[in-house]
């Protein structure tokens, strides 16, 4: 089998902008898109998300299936080959590097590290249990099922996301809870704004989930006022996490420098990592601004980066 | 009269990135789009582009004008005002900022610098009095003219926009020849592989134009090959210039750091300039990337630089 000159692995808005543009330089892109990677859908996490209105060029409001599924498209038209497959791990010690997909090794010049973040959870006891069972880690993409419709629901967050998926759900719940564990919200002030216009959602300050109950399904949950430090046991149809992310760079073995918050490290104004012909973007080395239309922008970084590499040193 | 929260100057792909960020994080921003500023409509440069394909989420390629329609429509729905002027000039030496248009002064917490680029010209004897009377510094604009077709044209310069251009022109004119300083090209492969496809099209190398001639439109332009020294007069219909661009700084009055090319000095991973509260996104800091994409998703920065500034020091 011959060497590919590059890899992509990842298929968010950064890898698909990066299979795009090395597409159209001739390098023959080879994409792992991932299946169920990072516990998202090929098109990663804006899959799960209903109306992008931010993105630019998109007026009218698009849903991220659909985005990820134009991007998709185009990545195929430009010549990129796209895999359904999840990246077990990688070798890195000498070029060209070596990927590993199940029990296939493919070998390539030079890699784009696309592979985003996932949505943080608590481990509470019942978690595992209930996982799927009334507890959640996305309300967008669970929100609208049966189970929760006419239910009162619960969010657990203050920020940004937290407000947009308790708006969200909303739209089915009855009543929609939101567990902030600080006295205020982190989340931007368009979004406050929304939230103080909804009054189905109320919001417990200064709270946090203990213990999650129930037999098939979540039916109550234990919260306790850090403050107070008084317990209570609420009844309760569902439990969606908004706390943030963790970074898909597990599958790197520390091969690559991370930061303290395992986020690659890439070099400033480049998508350079510690490895040479090795290159980051999206969400996986970004944790501070996190868009579709930030990550798109340094998948045509890693792109250019890639193209600039393979000229120099190959 | 009011202290506007934000002042977004400029009108590309970064530009309207910000000020979409901007209004949903409801800060009422207002756009000073540009009335033919940098020589280029409000929208950019992307304004002079025909069929952008590598703009992520449009498969089927869209034209730079549309793609910069829909992103300035998008800029309205969320709540951006737009005023067709060109900003003078800029008070940075206390907050709030001053920006001068014409004879009114606004006032603002926070300004973002989008002004983008302008391509570059060699000021040669006769280009100004032949200037857009068959000598144009933007094939894409103006090599459709009547005046061009079935013509002999000149393209001037090596890079990926050069051969880019070439190409375009070749839709028109009957041979499109390149003068190209060195003996090499700078374009990308991709660009060379389809330049070495197109038999209209041939390169004089080591060659740069010394002279335009003509009475109502050019006729006629002098070469000089720069190794052998000899000069040479052809016959022509136009001449395009691919030079490479100048960022739109002139304006700041060197009231910002720039680097030794004009353009302005961010902080890394940051769109912060070197004046607390200006902030600075798209190809005015940016010689290396240039790209619609990259363009919007360092607006998209700017845009939470921002709104994170606006809520810790105002």
């Amino acid at each position: 089998m011959g060497i590919e000159k590059v890899i992509i692995i990842g298929s968010g808005p950064a890898g698909h902008t990066a299979s795009i543009y090395t597409a159209r330089a001739g390098l023959s892109p080879l994409m792992f898109e991932g299946e169920m990677a990072g516990g998202v859908m090929p098109g990663g996490q804006l899959t799960t998300t209903t109306h992008i209105e931010n993105f630019p060029g998109f007026p009218e409001s698009i849903s991220g299936f659909d985005l990820m599924d134009r991007m998709r498209e185009q990545s195929i038209k430009n010549g990129t080959t796209i895999k359904t497959m999840t990246v077990d791990r990688v070798d890195l010690s000498e070029r060209p590097f070596k990927v590993y997909c199940n029990n296939e090794v493919t070998s390539a010049h030079s890699i784009i590290i696309a592979t985003g973040a996932t949505a943080k959870k608590l481990n509470l006891p019942g978690e595992e249990a209930l996982w799927q069972k009334g507890v959640s880690a996305c309300a967008v993409c669970d929100g609208g099922l049966p189970v929760f419709r006419n239910k009162h629901l619960i969010i657990v967050g203050g920020g940004d996301s937290a407000v947009e998926e308790a708006l969200y759900l909303t739209k089915f719940a009855s009543k929609v809870t939101m567990l902030v564990r600080r006295n205020i919200l982190r989340a931007s002030r368009v979004m406050q704004d929304r939230l103080n216009k909804n009054d189905k959602i109320d919001i417990l300050w200064n709270s946090v989930p203990l213990e999650l109950y129930g037999e098939d399904s979540l039916t109550q949950v234990k919260i306790k006022n850090i403050k107070t430090e008084v317990e209570s046991v609420m009844d309760i149809s569902g439990l969606f996490y908004a706390i943030g992310h963790l970074p898909n760079s597990g599958f790197l073995n520390n091969q690559i420098e991370l930061n303290n918050t395992k986020y690659i490290k890439t070099h400033p104004g480049s998508t350079k990592t510690s490895i040479e012909g090795v290159f980051a973007c999206g969400d996986v080395q970004d944790s501070k601004y996190r868009q579709a239309v930030t990550s798109a922008g340094t998948g045509c970084m890693a792109a250019m980066d890639v193209e600039h590499f393979l000229i120099t040193k190959s």
